[in-house]
C-alpha cells in the first residue's frame, strides 16, 4: 500500500516551531506536502483572497519535504494546496498547526488554523486543526507528541464525513500531567474586549485590539474544562451554522 | 419609549449602494450609527486585526446619519462600535449589508457581512445580516426593501437568544415576483474552484481565485430551494460548530 499523502498547514507562517513540530509527526506516517502562509496569519477566520492574485513559492524549509509558501490566508493555502500543488492527487489527510495559542471554544471562529482545516474539510479532505494552549514562539511541543500521533492515526484508519473536522487543543503541561484525550462540545465562552487607544508618531489616533477569554459555560461536557483538567480535547466541528432549534419559533415570522 | 439605537455595517465598505439601502430602511425606525469598513472587505470571513492597530474616521456619508469608516475588517467593525464609537450605549439591533450578491449556503463562513452579524451577536446584540442575489454595483435595492423592513420590525419586537442571529438572502427579482419570507436550513453547497494562473508585468507568475457554487443539497427545506422559488430565505444562525453527532461515534478515540 502507498503511504497517505498529508497536507500539513498552518496559520502562524511556513517557520514557525509548531508547524515544524507537525511535520516531523506527520512524515513518520505518510508522504508531507506542505503549504502554509509566508507570514503570520492569526485571526484571520476563514478569510479568503478575491481582490488580489496570491503568489506561491516553492522553498526549502524543511529537510527532504516538499514546501511552498503562499502570500494568502490559511484558506487560500489549502485552496491553493488542492487546486494547484497537489492537482490530480488525492489528498489522505491534512493537518494544521500546531498553532501557538488555544483555539477552544469560540476561538474556532476566528482562527486561521482552523478555518484552513475546515476549508479542507469542506474538500472531503479528512481534516485536523492541533493547537497548543501557549502563545510563546519558545513554545514545547514535545509532551503533546504522542497524543497528536495517536489522533493522526485513529484519524487514517477510520471514515470521516465530508465536511467535518477534528478540532484538537492541548493544554500546556508536561508530558506526566497529560491524562489523555476527551471528546467534547465547544464551551460558550466570549471575549471580553478592549481597545488600547493610542498616537501614532505623526500624531494620528488608533485602537489596538485586547481582550481577555472568558468562560461562563459551566457544563462538564466543554473542551474548555477538559483542558483544565488536564485532557487534550477534542472538538468534532462542521461548517453548518443553522441553529435547527430556532427554525420553529421563528416560523410565525413567515406570516408577520 | 425612546427609539431603539441600530447599528449598521456591511463588508462592501461605506459607499456601497447596499449600505445606504439599508441605512435608508434603518432610520425609518431607530436611531442609526454606521461604522463600515473604508474599502471592500468581501470574504474576509470572522477576520479580525491583530498585528496592527485601526484607524477610525467620523465621516460625513449619510446626510443627518452619524457614521464612521473603520480600517479593518467588518468584524473589527462591531467590535469598535460596541467598545469605542458606542460604549456604554446599549445597542438594540446590527443589521449588516444590504451585500451585493448572495451570501446563502456555505458562503455564510466566508463572508465578511455575516461575520460582522455574528459577532454582535456574540455581543448579545440581535443581528441580521442582509444579501441581495446581485453582484452587481448597481443593483436594484427596492424589491426587497418592504421584506427587509419587515424582518427588522420582527426582530426589534420580539426576543432573540444571544449568539444567534439571521441570514437573510433576497433573490434578484422584480418585486411582483417576490412571494414572501421563508425559514430555512442553510444548504450543504460547495464552491467548485479553480485558479486563473498568470504572469504579472515582471514576469512573476500568479494565482487568482475563481470558481462557481453547487449545491447537491435537494432537500425541501433549505435557503437556496427558496430563493430558487422566488422567496426571501431567513437561516436563523449560530456560533456552535460542535457535530454533536459524531461525538458519539469518536467517543472510542478516547481509547485508541
Amino acid at each position: 500500500m502507498s503511504k497517505p499523502l498529508i497536507l500539513v498547514t498552518n496559520d502562524d507562517g511556513i517557520v514557525a516551531p509548531g508547524i515544524r513540530a507537525l511535520v516531523e509527526i506527520a512524515s513518520e506516517m505518510g508522504e508531507v506536502v506542505v503549504v502554509a502562509p509566508d507570514s503570520p496569519q492569526s485571526g484571520k477566520g476563514h478569510g479568503i483572497t478575491i481582490h488580489d492574485p496570491l503568489r506561491l513559492k516553492k522553498v526549502n524549509v524543511f529537510e527532504g519535504i516538499e514546501a511552498w509558501e503562499c502570500s494568502g490566508t490559511p484558506v487560500d493555502c489549502v485552496k491553493l494546496a488542492k487546486h494547484v500543488v497537489l492537482k490530480d492527487r488525492k489528498i489522505d489527510l491534512c493537518v494544521s498547526g500546531i498553532n501557538h495559542g488555544s483555539n477552544a471554544s469560540i476561538n474556532i471562529i476566528y482562527s486561521g488554523t482552523l478555518s484552513a482545516a475546515m476549508e479542507a474539510a469542506l474538500e472531503g479532505i479528512k481534516s485536523i486543526g492541533f493547537s497548543l494552549d501557549d502563545f510563546s514562539f519558545d513554545a514545547d511541543f514535545r509532551p503533546g507528541t504522542p497524543w497528536i500521533r495517536k489522533i493522526m492515526q485513529y484519524t487514517l484508519a477510520h471514515p470521516f464525513e465530508s465536511g467535518n473536522l477534528l478540532n484538537v487543543n492541548i493544554p500546556k503541561l508536561p508530558a506526566d500531567k497529560l491524562h489523555g484525550l476527551r471528546i467534547c462540545r465547544q464551551a460558550d465562552g466570549r471575549w471580553v474586549e478592549k481597545f488600547v487607544e493610542g498616537r501614532d508618531p505623526s500624531g494620528q489616533a488608533y485602537y489596538w485590539l485586547s481582550g481577555v477569554f472568558v468562560n461562563s459555560d459551566k457544563s462538564e461536557d466543554t473542551d474548555i474544562l477538559a483542558l483544565q483538567n488536564g485532557f487534550i480535547s477534542i472538538v468534532p466541528s462542521m461548517h453548518d451554522l443553522t441553529n435547527y432549534e430556532a427554525m420553529g419559533s421563528l416560523k410565525e415570522m413567515e406570516d408577520f
